[in-house]
């Protein structure tokens, strides 16, 4: 099942939705989030539903499909990015934090903050988690694991520098967007060679496959879960392949006037324009 | 005004309320967080009230005052501290991030996990947020910051040093103590020498002064605010000073059992008794 968060023509409330290439199936849920907190979701996506709704309805927009309460990234976990950074294999994962305002959705536009200069992509894999678990092993964690969606968890270089510490220069506000579907856990298994790939305008500048990553979904909900409570709904964004910007010769940064396109086969494809504040 | 979320009686319902040393006011508002958020609360907490309510009468109890949504803290801000780490002085705050989980009563049981032998302690000046700013300097930062509170940031060293990023070990459920009274910015000045102190059962670890802050409370306000939005509840702890366990010689840690006093002059003082799981 892929789920969505649409914005309906006017603007005004957002329902979540089951999607197709081409309709969408309103769901009696204002997002995807909320539903996937509520017990009875997978009976009420399956239940008597009304009908399909043409995608390219007038108006019709995508929304950020969901605003997880805990959203942790995952730095150095593609054995290419490992590479390119020029660091030794961890033995645990690199974690650090994003807030609900820091996420934006799969279309919109992202500003280029006057503050920074150094404006970085990083596609990721997102992990969606959908049951509520403390202190799970992995196959626990494996079936906690809703579903998967793509993440560009974009960088202020500059920032995230300045300090030991990453968190400021990955949490510039609406400058991660998620989405555009959740596709549920029964129709893609990311351990097996998907594509994983990002675009500045027409140049591939990220081209790795998911299964290159050093730890899995599953180990990352798990290792997440031996010290912090997660709930449906909450994103684990599982690190960025080689390709970034800054570790390139020489440097690329992403200026006003350039789209970002960042791609994972088998469940969709973000496409933001950046743009001047 | 000292402000304080109590728990009533029977423990099912807490309220806001004006503290005095041995009284409290009960509020029109479940805690000091929702409190805050009410664009009238000034107005609610000095118009017509309640006769109030011994502090000692029997079942009422002390909550965590508040449930940020951003919780913000900071490492490397006393200057004792910074020379203690033997590294150099900051050019930019170093930041990371607490979920609203891991914060607990201030006078509340914290467990020693399993999953740790490093349970280290961190006393530190809280400043609480009192309106929705963004990208603001450090005069409006200062007008925007509602009042003061002790947080005692307690770290699980191991695991804080597995990765270059501390998230994990700074996010164990439940282990930092904040409270036990927001007191409002009119009745406190942290630029002036506030004792600021830390004891592990009878011995005194930790004994500083507010103004040996290297970045103030109104600058780290409005630093934050350059990437994200701060809102009335959010938290930021401003760091800690020298006499952490993990730097004295021999190391020293909490263990099931010990007594964790953070005081804070002018604020109060949170009381943590260590348990085994």
């Amino acid at each position: 099942m892929r789920l969505a968060t649409l914005i309906a023509p006017g603007g005004s409330t957002t329902t979540a939705a089951v999607v197709t290439d081409d309709t969408a199936t309103p769901l009696r849920f204002s997002d995807v989030g909320t539903m996937l907190a509520s017990p009875n979701w997978a009976t009420a996506a399956s239940g008597p539903l009304p009908d399909p709704i043409p995608l390219d309805m007038p108006g019709l927009s995508w929304s950020l499909p969901l605003r997880p309460t805990k959203t942790i990234c995952v730095g150095l976990n593609y054995k290419t990015h490992i590479a390119e950074t020029g660091r030794e294999t961890p033995a645990w994962p690199t974690l650090f934090a994003k807030f609900p305002d820091t996420l934006t959705g799969p279309f919109a536009q992202i500003t280029v903050p006057n503050a920074s200069d150094q404006v970085d992509w990083e596609v990721e894999l997102g992990v969606v988690v959908g049951k509520t678990i403390k202190d799970v092993d992995a196959a626990a964690a494996q079936a906690a694991i809703v579903g998967y969606t793509v993440v560009n968890d974009v960088s202020m270089r500059d920032w995230q520098r300045r300090t030991t510490q990453w968190l400021q220069g990955k949490n510039f506000e609406r400058t991660t967007p998620v989405g555009p579907v959740v596709v549920t856990a029964d129709e893609i298994d990311p351990t097996r060679p998907l594509a994983i790939q990002c675009w500045v305008d027409d140049e591939l500048v990220q081209d790795s496959v998911t299964s290159d990553l050093l730890f899995s979904a599953a180990e990352l909900v798990s290792y997440v879960s031996r010290f912090t409570t997660l709930r449906p709904g909450d994103l684990i964004a599982t690190g960025t392949p080689g390709g970034v910007g800054s570790a390139r010769t020489p440097q690329m940064f992403l200026k006003p006037g350039q789209t970002l396109t960042s791609r994972i086969e088998g469940i969709g494809t973000l496409v933001n324009d950046f743009v001047a504040p």
